[in-house]
């Protein structure tokens, strides 16, 4: 009969003895936790503090209802979980772990066949001054969640702060614009959802996150914190914002002081380093969740990527494995979706930043359209952005935005992205058709379609970003060619350019006259699918430099004019 | 300067049209169409009819509001389309056209140099007695859908008959329903959706037309109608249906009599037999649409499956290979999504049952669980059912079914059937998680596992049709151990068999001895997920044949009683 000692009572720990149990009924399963519950599905936080969730307890409880504390899995499977049960070392020549009991502060020393570690990891809090005050929170343990939407129900708070515009930080600007408070997030690097989004992407994410009330701070540094026992300011290096409610969102670390302390071998990314069947440089301890490191599918490069997703995966292999299977866990591809509010952001495998760093030879291409055909009710706008190596046609990645249906998108891309298939599979994929769901042209085969006629030298593109620049740059160079209707023009239009020349895509044909052949021409629309037909056209009739702005007005992110 | 010439001006005669615009901005391109009109979204005729789309000109506009009719194409696109003006004749050697215009009767002859055959398919009509009736549509042409909605405005009919359980005749029966007008559908076969959908999956949808207030009458044969001038019965061989609208929903036919009458070879399905690069029988002659058979990309075999995506990808195909390119276009994966009410049904690749006619050796696995994680507002349950290749570990096929995201997962289940994905990568797919929008282990996810637990002998599943013949002809000799809780069974129960016990999870292990090792057990919760569990305690303290009813409650397509 096999000791199973599995260190860490969440997502990884728990499914890895849950099927360790599964494969081997025999073995003595064991689960340390330090806290005080196990299982607790800490995704839910952001959507228990905004209030969509209604009771914290949901987040700790099955589908049927049940709690899922130490009796539960006792009497369900058959396991002992042990919680504010804290491993403080781990002796791998004896193949003991010494145990400390929190509430009595007793130590024992139990023997384990097979470890495993799972110990998560852990927000950070930088020491910035006045970092110790009251009201600045990290949103880890429910007990902060707790406090937090304790605060928000009695009315307490005024203005809120976020540090980090990452993934918790978004979701929890959401869950305070709920309340109706003001939110403001600070982040240092130049864009919402640095670590993973291209900035034109980023563009549309900050323009709705504005409109909903968010203000967001790029480029700016948190120096420290005012206030005599809670918070009443978060001073950065630009200002000092009022804030009873501070919410400390810049990251996580990974838990491996233990691993660390036991000499097992730590990875480039700070996290446990790990084999494809997740073992450690120990064979007899396997680690998972997010302590460890995975690697990125695309890039074959080590990466720290904590997400209760993987660590379910990570669980899985572990549990066949700790049974003598030899299970592998393939990686990550870094898949991310978030909601703020109406609109919804996502991105698997590489972004095009991350491909050029890499140094991969890359087309992209920016497309936008409705997620469903536009006559149906509920259709809406996503925009969605494909990177391809050039050489071999590979999908490097995709990333959605819009108030549409967009994991759906995301999700196609992974499984591309998971099988190593090309932009010219992306375009095969029957996808399921109906009104109600999307159009027959689905929005990524749109993307793969612009993708292969930029190979082609069918259609050439810009950026909204680069071909803001140009406005700036270059106003008398390039002439920016708006084929909308005039009505459209009325609702919103590219105010701050001088060279922007109008002539509905139904005239443009017999108004050839008006333009120069010779100059850069910029056509674009509302999603540019006629600045697209105005390429065509224009190219058609011999002019030398026609380029498509992909995305159109709807990937412009910049403030625009209503009524011009 | 090459002379194209497109017969037919719908998805893929227009498509590719457009697309060889694209490549060769010299060509003369003349679309010709018989019908008033071109580029219909004939698949949006049922949301216009049920009136979630108010105007059915919006059918024939593109996104920005114009309308696609022969100056729009000629304005945008440089294409000329002749309406009301039939290809009567194809001369291949003289590589000309012989054509009528319907307006006049006049007829003329064109040269081509290429010609694309996009004739699409027609409802089929059957020649039963009464047939001629008033009130009997198809719904094939726009006047048909405006006709039966004018009707429905002005309250003129009192009962529906939908002739055809597939995806048409489902889809009117959800859009009449709309209007609160009775509603049968009488299907030949035995089952809603038979041309795609097993029977387990089939008895959910089912289950839910009937409390949506859709009469299903299955396995009935429609012999005729009654009336004088309009329809006033349906006549089957079981009965008369009173009926004032008959909508006839049993499929379609490839228009091929042209293709025929030139001599073209037509596939064993009917339809048009086109090479991979959408070339028929002679080289200078292409095809796409619903007019042409498809292969499919699992089984290999030609299928005729008419489709709007699947004309859109010919048409770009089509346009492509117009231009001297050697596009290929891969096949179809009989992918198909539907709507009724909150509903949502979809299936991708195999059946099981077209993977047992094929000879496969296959996996199943159905589960069931919540759209994204049950605490969170709107979570809904869905039922997945997977089928792989045994020996190869090869996806063959999913559907899904629920009022859940359904899309999503049949979705991603075509990319990995693209790409000739296993059941492994179902599971290594790095999906995108977030609480609003997904579960950390998606319901595909979990649908792979459980076939990966059963090719290790760790599940034993039993459908609930199999379940509910053991009911009926043994009900000595197997026990079904219900493991909800007594609140859960309150709700509803399997009311007709003799042989439930009541054992709910937590309380099992204590109550071991009700039960005999020796029997056959078959598990069930409501969505199985407890079931599981009472398999492994089961078999981990000895017992010898416990299965799990596959899909739980949720699949148990019986009527059920409440409050026993």
């Amino acid at each position: 009969m096999q000791k199973i000692l599995v260190i860490g009572g969440v997502a990884a720990g728990l499914k890895s003895a849950a099927k360790a149990r599964r494969c081997d009924p025999q073995a003595s399963i064991t689960v340390l936790e330090r806290g005080e519950i196990v299982s607790f599905g800490a995704c839910g936080m952001p959507y228990y503090v905004g209030g969509d969730v209604p009771d914290i307890g949901a987040l700790m409880k099955t589908p049927a209802g049940n709690m899922r504390n130490a009796d539960y899995f006792k009497n369900v499977k058959d396991i002992t979980v042990r919680t504010q049960t804290e491993a403080v070392a781990i002796d791998r020549r004896a193949k003991t772990v010494t145990v400390k009991t929190l509430t009595s502060g007793e130590t024992e020393i139990l023997p384990y066949d097979k470890l495993v570690i799972a110990t998560g990891a852990s927000p950070v809090k930088p020491a910035l001054p006045g970092i110790e005050l009251e009201n600045i929170y990290t949103l880890w343990h429910p007990n902060d969640a707790k406090a937090i939407r304790q605060g928000l129900e009695r009315g307490r708070f005024a203005n809120a702060v976020i540090i980090g515009a990452g993934l918790i930080g978004m979701e929890m600007a959401e869950a305070l614009t709920l309340w109706e408070l003001p939110v403001t997030v600070v982040e240092m690097k130049e864009q919402v959802f640095p670590a993973f989004l291209d900035p034109e992407i980023a563009g549309i994410v900050a323009k709705y996150a504005a409109e909903t009330g968010i203000t967001l701070l790029t480029g700016e540094r948190v120096q420290g914190f005012s206030g005599e026992t809670g918070v009443t300011a978060v001073e950065t290096d630009q200002r000092s914002i009022p804030a009873d409610l501070v919410i400390m969102a810049v990251g996580a670390r990974p838990n491996t002081e233990l691993a660390k302390a036991a000499g097992l071998t730590i990875g480039i990314t700070g996290a446990i380093a790990v084999d494809e069947e997740m073992r450690t440089s120990d064979p007899d301890i396997y680690a998972g969740g997010d302590c460890v490191e995975n690697v990125n599918i695309i890039s074959g490069k080590k990466v720290f990527a904590p997400m209760g997703s993987t660590a379910n995966k990570h669980g899985r292999v572990i549990g066949e494995n700790l049974c003598g299977s030899h299970m592998k866990f393939k990686g990550v591809l870094n898949t991310v979706v978030a909601q703020i509010h109406d609109l919804t952001v996502g991105k698997t495998g590489l972004s095009e930043r991350e491909a050029k760093e890499l140094g991969y030879e890359y087309v992209t291409a920016m497309v936008a359209g409705h997620d469903k055909p536009h006559y149906m009710p509920g259709a809406k706008l996503i925009t969605v952005k494909l990177i391809v190596e050039t050489k071999t046609g590979k999908v490097l990645g995709l990333q959605a935005v819009g108030e549409g249906e967009i994991a759906k998108r995301v999700d196609v891309a992974a499984a591309v992205l998971t099988l190593g298939g090309t932009v010219h599979d992306l375009f095969d994929i029957d996808l399921s058709y109906a009104p109600p769901y999307s159009s027959p042209i689905d929005n990524v085969a749109v993307a793969a379609n612009a993708v292969m006629n930029k190979v082609a030298g069918k259609l050439k593109g810009i950026s909204s970003l680069t071909a803001k620049k140009k406005m700036q740059n270059s106003p008398d160079k390039t002439i920016f060619l708006d084929v909308r209707t005039p009505e459209e023009c009325k609702q919103i239009c590219l105010a701050d350019c001088p060279n922007v020349k109008y002539i509905p895509l139904g005239e443009l044909r017999s108004h050839l006259e008006e333009l120069n052949k010779e100059d850069e021409i910029i056509a674009f629309c509302k999603i540019s699918l006629r600045g697209y037909e105005a390429e065509g056209i224009l190219e058609g009739a011999g002019f030398k430099d026609v380029k498509v702005m992909e995305g159109g007005i709807l990937a412009w992110p910049f403030p625009c004019e209503k009524g011009k």
